[in-house]
């Protein structure tokens, strides 16, 4: 990664109010200046009663949840509700991981039909560029009111000897400003647009570098949002296996928002 | 697309006979044989019980069936179950349809568990090389017996305007080459690897070329099959939307296998 000279030009609050911010992008800056973090928590446990209790824990600490209900063993609406209402109370976002890959008339039934029924209660999720244009005007095509229902693109991936190479990632950018009815920013390592409405998630955040078992790499929020311009950190395994998780979360709240602040 | 001059070099039950075939594609190779048909069939539908209908009546034409478990409204331990003892009674295997598209930490979680747990009754999945090596080693890690669980990696893609370019699939092959214990082959357009063991499936396939409204292109079987050295044709809206649907899956049958011999 080569620094770049990347300064904050707009602030979250500023950006949100741009014309042509989506009403869900708007939100989420609005909650990043209210509640001052830009901490995604990606609730990677596998049971409803641990992510409630950790959602309500830390639920001030964070903008979003990550979710991935296909690992969660007691999926349920009654489930669904009550984290529904927890990002009520703590005012926060909740993104489901999906990572849709599949043509535009699959996906579209995966992200309104099976048992999960995700457009009904997913504020945010996420999808593969790969497939070309046809996966998000698919995604799209289910919903009545794209007011309330957005979408990031995967501009690059973490995991060491993926394929999404800088062609890749400028074909995602422009095929998300091709949507932006629908896609809000980008899963990325760096800021991948210039466009002030984009919102940038980036995952493999812990409070030092490193590397997984499977090749995931690691990079501090400092280093995320500072030198390399994302908005957002993606923190997972770093809070969960903490042993005390919700000093953690405040930990990485607290560094992320420097990190943006010091830009 | 650029017509080649493959030719069938190897049968199929020659290539199940390879020393370095994997038990699920050796298994696949001998059914396509005994049945004489390299007909997968996609069940584009959302309920089991429609699945197990067509799955019953159009067994004997097909060497596999593949799956979209996410979108089924009745997902059940049982409906699975009748499925599996479907896929004894006709011999065919069960091929789900995932895409999964996550660094190997996650999709581990997603191929084993869940509510689907996925990795209990497929015998076949696939996946997206973009992550990199660790999706299979993911993936992988979560098997005790790797000798009946296999994966295919999408080294193509048939939609329009998708960011699969060359490079990309010669990375995907090199992939699949290092993990020959699990990768058995491929979802391509147009055969991509030389290695005899590896089988390619090709979506997209209907009985006159097209495009549909996402995108989608549509190719004959012996386009397919014969012209562009694919294995396995798979068919969902040609069959699911014929007004008969067997008589239909009797036809894809016959135009795959006969394209297989003319090659």
């Amino acid at each position: 990664f080569k620094p770049s000279t990347i300064h904050r030009s707009l602030s979250f609050r500023e950006r949100g109010m741009q014309k042509q911010t989506h009403p869900v992008a708007r939100r989420l800056f609005d909650i990043m200046e209210q509640k001052q973090t830009n901490l995604c928590f990606s609730a990677d446990v596998d049971n409803f009663a641990e992510l409630l209790e950790l959602a309500d824990k830390i639920g001030q600490y964070i903008c979003c949840i990550k979710t991935h209900v296909d690992i969660m063993e007691d999926f349920s609406a009654q489930n669904i509700k009550s984290l529904k209402e927890l990002s009520v109370r703590h005012n926060f976002l909740i993104f489901e991981d999906r990572k849709f890959a599949d043509i535009g008339n699959t996906v579209r039934s995966q992200y309104t039909g099976g048992i999960y029924k995700i457009s009904d209660w997913c504020d945010i999720t996420n999808a593969h560029s790969l497939p070309g244009p046809g996966i998000v005007s698919g995604l799209k095509s289910s919903l009545d009111d794209k007011s309330t229902r957005a979408c990031l693109l995967i501009a690059e991936m973490s995991s060491q000897g993926n394929l999404a190479d800088s062609k890749y990632k400028q074909s995602t950018v422009e095929m998300a400003s091709e949507h932006g009815d629908f896609v809000i920013g980008f899963i990325c390592t760096s800021k991948v647009s210039e466009n002030p409405s984009h919102i940038h998630f980036t995952p493999g955040v812990k409070l030092i570098n490193g590397v997984d078992g499977f090749g995931q790499k690691y990079l501090t929020p400092d280093e995320v949002i500072r030198r390399r311009g994302s908005d957002v950190i993606i923190v997972g395994r770093g809070i969960t296996e903490s042993a005390n998780r919700i000093k953690t979360a405040k930990e990485f709240q607290e560094a992320g928002w420097m990190a943006y602040n010091r830009r």
